[in-house]
């Protein structure tokens, strides 16, 4: 049972007060404005400041849905390859962690290699090599989808206790849009054809490939679609089961997290018909290509702060879109009010 | 005469393999790889920098439409007291160039206020105090649309003479969105409806008035749609004039711009105009909420990186939007090779 923290409203308020007189036209910042209110009522205070420690998790694990035929572009190796590249460094999300302070941990949930060449900490959390091919055969036994909520919840744990004050849920797994745009078309209710998208980048022939395994796994999960430990089972795998359990987590801590891409918009839509409310603590990085991931992001009301075309993963779209949230945050803190520099506006000009 | 600096297709092209080369699919960072492509093209070198030398200059000008009832949710008057606060370091614009990292400077070319309290650089270039009321008189002498040119041109030399790596055009002045939107409708051949907007924030009567003013206007300046001197003589500004010679002068000296609202869309539309060729130097920062600024950015074939309803001005969007300048060249330079983390993928997977 998910108990949901409170989102701080009179610290809202306070900050929307502040916004308001600042020396500028009412409403001029836009969605900055927006942002900052945000970031007081997830901070509990009228006076956010940037977010400091700013921890990225990649949640990595290989997909059974790759084994009939190719729904990636890339074969299922790359997932391995990627996660021994995030540990040393050259990956897009090690480099936009430097440029924006963060930090990345990645932690293997399900990869199809042992990866025993890896720190222990990477696999500590491993549930199982791979997931099944959801196209015709549970992802998961149940107590696989336990473990891996429970391993994302205790990851988050760790975080916000070794002092993060922003999460940022990342992804790295081949195959994972199609678990991620089943689990969507199953929770909203859509086809195959509203939530398939290209991916990393598929073909024509690929994609119709893609649709129909979604199509066939939208099939075996429809019972389940108000159950989302049974639909992580059905469809889902133990890198997104670890990613709902993550978001979970945050809610009850109370600490804000940066969405990125479809695979956290999957598991976002999980979290929150699990426990309603949740979203509150959370913030829509970007909107990627994907059209499970706008799907998800609409029935979340989440607004995307960025919208360039990304569908990377590993939490680029959500780094990218990091200094947005502290541009908010110094302006609400530097800004000077209207007052100080103007007499009152009259009624009549 | 101006004479439009060449970009360099050769960097280009190489910043293009470079970016083909990385550890990503092919297109995953979407416009952050077309972003690192046109710094390559403006910095000429395959491997391009973040900018680091970034100069912000905000024009500053009273208009004539102010004189006749409102087009303004502000009185006049904010046009001065708001130069004394980017002075002073208040603004948006101060503490969005404090927090990545560039210089402001505010210049008056039209202000009416003879601003005696503030350091004679900010006044060196003032052509006039305010201007005419364009919808029925000239905004300017020739001359003084010819004076308004050169400055932002001398302005542009003395920024780039000082090591500027990028240059930010920014605008203060009450009634300048009514200014722009006329100059944007001209040039575009549209009317006053769908031009006009909101502005700081004005109301539905405001409004009205408003667009029956740049209908007028438009009325005035339609023989001159052709002619970027005759339209800031009619219908233009100090200020706006200035900001295009500025826009010019960045063409010809070959460094780049990242543009920020529908007063720096109008600039770079006349700019263009005079120079074929030289928005190939510049990059659109935000999209306001203005309709002309949507209407000069699609006419300038130019995408914004950012649009989050800002209708501030001061180069708020341009300087919001830096980050991701920035975070393009880093993922360029930082991210190691797909052939060095996985073996080439295979035709068949």
């Amino acid at each position: 049972m998910t108990h949901v923290a409170r989102i701080d409203e009179g610290a809202r308020t306070g900050a929307r007060r502040r916004v308001d007189a600042l020396a500028k036209p009412l409403g001029a910042l836009g969605r900055l404005e927006d942002l900052a209110v945000w970031l007081a009522g997830v901070q509990g205070t009228s006076a956010p400041v940037p977010p400091r420690e700013v921890s990225v998790v990649v949640f990595a694990g290989d997909h059974g849905v790759t084994g009939d035929g190719a729904v990636s572009a890339y074969p299922r190796a790359v997932t391995a390859a990627m996660v021994r590249e995030f540990l040393r460094g050259g990956a897009a999300v090690n480099v936009l962690a430097g440029a924006h302070g963060a930090r990345v941990r990645v932690v293997d949930l399900g990869v199809d290699d042992d990866l025993t060449d890896t720190p222990p900490e990477v696999r500590r959390h491993k549930v199982r090599r791979g997931s099944g091919a959801i196209q015709r055969e549970d992802a998961l036994t149940v107590d696989q989808a336990l473990a891996g909520l429970a391993a994302g919840r205790a990851i988050a744990d760790e975080e916000v206790d070794a002092g993060a004050d922003l999460l940022v849920p990342g992804d790295m797994g081949i195959g994972n849009t199609t678990v991620a745009a089943t689990l969507v078309g199953t929770v909203l209710g859509l086809d195959a054809d509203q939530v398939v998208g290209w991916g990393t980048g598929v073909d024509d022939e690929t994609w119709r490939h893609k649709r129909d395994v979604v199509a066939a796994a939208l099939e075996r999960a429809r019972p389940y679609a108000d159950d989302p430990v049974a639909l992580l089972r059905s469809v889902g795998s133990a890198d997104l089961a670890a990613g709902t359990g993550f978001l979970l987590r945050s809610a009850e801590r109370g600490v804000p997290v940066l969405l990125d891409g479809v695979v956290s918009g999957a598991c976002a839509l999980l979290a929150e018909r699990s426990a309603p409310g949740a979203v509150a603590w959370w913030c829509a990085g970007h909107r990627s290509t994907e059209p499970a991931h706008r799907a998800a992001l609409a029935s979340l009301g989440l607004a995307p702060l960025l919208d360039l075309e990304l569908r990377l993963g590993e939490a680029s779209g959500a780094l990218t879109a990091l200094p947005l949230l502290r541009t908010a945050a110094l302006l609400l803190a530097g800004m000077t009010t209207l007052d100080s520099v103007a007499p009152p506006v009259p009624e009549q000009v």
